[in-house]
């Protein structure tokens, strides 16, 4: 039943919407009960599951001034997704809360259904069950189960004379979010990878099959994402400027903004590129540029940038 | 690190009460890597995973002046537990995601979190992950993650010639929500059935044993959830009052506000008692009562009560 066009949430009723929700959801062969029962079930083949879960809030995650229905549907999937790809895997089913006001067009919903599940479908991911409520403010709540092939790749892992390397791109999302903050919808190219980032997918298990000794998706600031695996491995890790890129259309944000365009790389988040590192004598698979080295915890700080301590942004804080 | 009393989110950071929620969830030992990494990666010894998920909103679902915050994340853990239940089978591992105001007391969280994850400990179940973020209104978000032993029951098989069974309080909750609406908190049981609803965990896995056909739990109403039965299946079902409970101090309640004590039965939700179909002739597992009887789908209503079309409400719609 195609849902009119000026038809809210309220108009459409729970039910109703949900329906035709659904109808955006073709499910893999692994889901033996898909949507519309308590529960779905799925057929798991490999003896484990890798989960994580992501809220998104309008306002805070998203504008719906600066993001259409869509690519705020394709982001929820994306940074849920990079999670899986960031243990050395791939997901296979998603869940999609949606609270949202009772006034909300219910062609939003159905949109950002559609962008999620073309996202999901970029990886052969199902969207198999979700809920549907209303609050005062949107809240987009997510859930992805994935597979390893062999052992899932922790944060932990990474140990003094490994390379870091990172795969993706990287502060083309951060550029977009400043030029949208800015009132502006130019260059193109950085707005359009804010609203719908291109994790690497291929990257997190390539990563694994190569020896790949820590990974983590870079949602928060590169920066403070090379942070968390210092820490959690006991290591100190130095990032290398001269090895990173800066995207071209950066340059010109940077110029008109008068900053550093190194900051956006540094710090930005929101790409869902790959960071993680290798024993220095693997061969790193194809995407995969080194960008700094590993070495011994000392009681300097964790993350150093060309040797030195680092006092620009170095990510997101939540609170 | 102790959290001080009167700590906000935004004091506390979100790192640092993710460290201190996370330090009250128990790790089972199928939780191969727990919280802290891009994702927890679990061992599935069955060969299949039950999902399902749920969103709890403030003002909607819960309000902080009718349940605290340690009901709250025992109602946020239950219904998502019932869930599982309801296909027969059991809840394992639970992600729990929350977005708050900057200015929530941070000890709201923490409790919140241990009453969540005491919920999550009757059936041995571990929070192996979740998220933490800024939002103007609570928003619960939880995900499920169980098994059942052999076949999931689902909402569509039920035939003509089966029973009606349930099991559970049912009507315990909108009795305590109604209570609560008009400014009382007594009778005391009926309140706290409402802040801590009571599934009957066990009774999943034993119906799917005994040979259920159809189960559902009754989040929203008795005879709704009885309407979904029966449009999932093809049936038609007819509902018998006469072997309906009606909980004791529910008669209190409805002398006071002059309503029949039997529509908190019929149509009140929260409890998450299960409601299913067998057999005529299986014997029913503990606990479990012929309500009502399974015939042919016809032109009239989808369910009835004592075989006469109900026109009191039947339970609860979200928009």
């Amino acid at each position: 039943m195609p849902i009119p066009r000026d038809a809210t949430l309220a108009d459409v009723g729970e039910f109703g919407l949900i329906s035709e929700l659904v109808s955006h959801f073709p499910q893999g062969e692994h889901v033996l009960v898909g949507p519309g029962d308590d529960a779905a079930v799925l057929r798991i083949k490999q003896g484990h599951v890798v989960v994580s879960t992501d809220l998104l809030v309008e306002g805070r995650h998203f504008r719906r001034d600066w993001c259409d229905a869509a690519d705020v549907g394709h982001r929820a999937a994306a940074q849920n997704l990079a999670d899986i790809n960031a243990m050395g895997g791939t997901g296979h089913s998603l869940t999609l809360g949606l609270a949202a006001p009772a006034d909300l067009p219910a062609r939003w919903a159905v949109e950002m259904a559609e962008g999620f599940a073309a996202e999901c479908g970029l990886v052969d991911a199902s969207v198999v069950g979700g809920d549907l409520t209303r609050a005062d403010q949107i809240v987009v709540a997510v859930s992805v189960l994935g597979a390893v092939r062999k052992a899932p790749i922790l944060r932990s892992g990474a140990r003094p004379g490994d390379v870091l390397a990172l795969c993706g791109r990287q502060g083309w999302a951060a550029g977009g979010l400043a030029i949208l903050k800015r009132g502006f919808r130019s260059p193109r190219a950085l707005v359009e990878a804010y609203r719908r980032p291109e994790p690497p997918y291929a990257a997190g298990p390539a990563a694994a099959e190569a020896g790949a000794t820590s990974l983590i998706d870079i949602s928060d600031g590169l920066l403070a994402e090379a942070g968390h695996l210092a820490a959690d491995s006991g290591v100190a890790i130095d990032v290398r400027t001269d090895s990173l890129v800066v995207p071209e259309p950066l340059h010109a944000v940077a110029s008109a903004t008068g900053a550093d365009p190194l900051t956006f790389v540094l710090g930005g988040g929101d790409d869902h590129a790959l960071l993680g590192t290798f024993p220095a004598d693997a061969a790193l698979p194809e995407g995969w540029t080194v960008i700094g080295a590993v070495g011994e915890r000392t009681d300097g700080p964790l993350v150093t940038v060309d040797g030195e301590e680092y006092d620009g942004p170095t990510g997101w804080t939540h609170f």
